[in-house]
């Protein structure tokens, strides 16, 4: 069983509804053909967070469906799976099975919340509004790293920071990650204060502390590890996806100026380490199946290195999926106005896929654990309003955006909300929405 | 109650002999007055892992010394403290606690292990021999941090990358660090496979993928975080030392070949993933007080920024511990021949204190964890023989080691073991020992 065959089955089929009425929608980011996983629990509540899973406006209980008896008539392997999804306030139970045990419990949930259930009453009772609910990050997540794979994404920044050599010659041959911080890793709804730090200015002789003058955002998609390797056993490519639970939103926030000042000579630390902001959902890859779409490099770019490639890696090595970029301003909010869309751009221009960052993850004999988690890094696509930061969208801030407001930004002010969305459409299938990712700028502490 | 204030007290009395006679022994590394904490089962067991002290060439079993009554006649925060050490199978909620509780509990130990303890008797059946025992990490690390504090270090290879620009502009400013991979960090004893990965000869037009060959240690201190801080809440330098529980060694092997092609723009990778390995044994900041030092900055070097710097950083910043490095080859090995030195350092010669990683770190708002752990960077001395790296000791790999058994050395062989060993010493004072950190480098994998 291997998810990588992208086997499309009747999970898939864009017939089917379910009884929970929003999830048949138009434009409903969680119909029954999604079905992603979270932590949750009723806002304000005390009560532990536990699994639940996206449907229509809705999130399905897990463990009270559990323990509602709605698994008992199913086989063996799908009862362990929902037992491993019911057993902590975490995925990393169900993320450490196989992708046998995902599907099997995926196709459970899909005949359970479709039209005709038997199981509709008992279940009903298991839903939760999503409007009353409130997330925690869905893995506890032992090893986070970032990588890099939009080359428009890099391209563009190596110019702002190395005006002559702005694709440095290594990117087209290794899929350029670096370690990130696990601790300040929240999920959408965070409110950070604006970091402090040290910054130099070009021209002075020393550097200043205080708070950060260029704050961004970075659009990214996130990706769980399932299952994971022993060390010193790389994951070859063929495997890779079986690796991976899913996908999910990641607004990586940077601080440009101490990270111009810090990143030298051995990468981004506290310019990156203050916050970053995940959706709560999980949509899996058996959900995104029907959305992959091929892979390519331009002509005359080098092919990846043996290990690197894979037969399907051409015809299904990508996803396609749009991303979008938000803003609402404190003012904005006050004015009752919704927020404003900053960009828009696709999974799908990404440099390199979730399979070679995975394969060159391990490699070099290094170890992947289920709730591990991985930044695509910010993807940013071909033309310059598809960039996924305002680093790229004010060319270094030096052009600013006039917003609808009137208000004006090069780079983020305190109050500023930045939402991220994702969505997977194609022609004649349903929509799969990954919910968004939404995230506040604090005033900087008073520094007394 | 704060470590920093360098409070010496009745545990670290030079005159204190424990009822375990190996501790009294000259040269001993855990005589009564250092108490190291570490996690242990007897070797080839099937135990849980548990909490344990060693003393002399013993552990107590802290576990059963808390069943045996042994903390039943002291106060409520010992008895607290006592507790968190044996709620499971690793440091952390030991660590949670506060400096009071680790001294209250260090107080405690050091009562029922001198001479004329009353428990003498059921404590002696809590103990382990060292030479039975095993070790795991010690503590659930939720993120790892390397830093760079050694100027020598950083300068010595900053000359190999960047002969004309060897310290960039910012090393006297910044305490540099990047996030490191927590999965592949082991105890001491590791064994790993030479990595695979990408490397590319300056004058190639692309890389090429195999086997490391240029694989190599670095020599570090170890510091496990206890305490932490809230998301937002830097740590001022005065509070610093109140949030790290004790300090331990560190190898953090590199593929050096892999480093030079991949580490730019954004840090070393896969070059550092693979394996890092760690002494078993935590030394308390408490149990190292009477060898703290002063610490100073070169004449005309600039001093640290207000937010860097404290009352007690000049006169008390420092450590003096004196660091070792050694390496058995295979050869030597089967030959029975012991593990030659190949430099010795200290500690005291960083360029940046532990209080001003902690500082550094959290000053943007960034969330330190119990059980979190930082590396101090390789600790190489002002002189060409206390380099902490064979980067540093063949100058790029260009001046080969000869070793006493006629092997030569540039860089790592399968089959080498590398010992890293530390003493705090002073004269009247005992000997404070680390224990080692041993790694052992195993063939590459088969490509097949």
């Amino acid at each position: 069983m291997s998810l990588s065959s992208l086997t499309l089955n009747e999970t898939h089929d864009t017939e089917l509804r379910s009884w929970v009425p929003s999830a048949n929608a138009d434009g409903c980011p969680f119909p029954i053909q999604n079905l992603p996983y979270g932590v949750f629990r009723r806002a304000g509540s005390e009560e532990d967070f536990r699994v639940g899973v996206a449907i229509g406006d809705q999130i399905l209980d897990l463990p009270a469906a559990q323990s509602a008896g709605a698994f008992s008539g199913f086989d063996e392997a799908t009862r362990q799976a929902a037992h491993a999804a019911c057993s902590g306030s975490r995925l990393n139970a169900l993320m450490a099975l196989t992708p046998a045990s995902w599907s099997a419990l995926r196709l459970a949930l899909s005949h359970l919340l479709r039209t005709a259930s038997p199981h509709q009453t008992e279940l009903a009772a298991c839903l939760v509004p999503q409007a009353q609910a409130e997330y925690d990050v869905p893995a506890a997540i032992g090893d986070y790293t970032d990588f890099y794979t939009s080359i428009h994404h890099a391209t563009t920044v190596g110019k702002l920071f190395r005006p002559d050599n702005p694709l440095l010659p290594n990117y087209k041959w290794v899929p350029i990650g670096y370690h990130g911080r696990v601790s300040s890793i929240a999920v959408s709804g965070q409110q950070f204060r604006r970091p402090l730090g040290q910054t130099k200015a070009p021209d002075a002789d020393a550097p200043t502390f205080g708070p950060c003058k260029r704050l961004d955002y970075e659009l990214e998609i996130g990706i769980f590890i399932g299952g994971g390797n022993a060390m010193g056993e790389p994951v070859p490519m063929e495997e890779a996806e079986d690796k991976v639970f899913g996908l999910c939103l990641l607004n990586d926030w940077s601080a440009r100026d101490v990270q111009a000042w810090e990143y030298q000579p051995l990468g981004p630390f506290l310019s990156k380490s203050f916050a970053s902001t995940i959706s709560p959902w999980i949509v899996t890859l058996e959900a995104l199946a029907p959305y992959r779409c091929s892979w390519s490099r331009p002509d005359g770019d080098p092919q990846p290195l043996p290990y690197l490639d894979a037969p399907t890696l051409r015809t299904q090595g990508a996803f396609d999926v749009q991303l979008e970029v938000l803003i609402q301003t404190a003012a904005m909010r006050q004015a009752g106005q919704p927020p404003q869309r900053l960009s828009l751009s696709n999974y799908r221009d990404a440099y390199w896929t979730v399979a070679q960052l995975v394969t060159h993850h391990t490699v070099n004999g290094c170890n992947l654990r289920p709730g591990d988690f991985l930044g695509s890094g910010t993807l940013s696509g071909p033309a310059p309003d598809e960039a996924g930061s305002l680093l790229e969208l004010t060319t270094g801030g030096k052009s600013p955006l006039t917003l609808a407001s009137g208000e004006k930004r090069v780079f983020l002010e305190d109050g500023d909300t930045i939402i991220l969305r994702a969505v997977a459409r194609r022609d004649g299938l349903p929509l799969i929405g990954f919910g968004e990712s939404a995230g506040t700028v604090l005033p900087a502490r008073s520094q007394g």
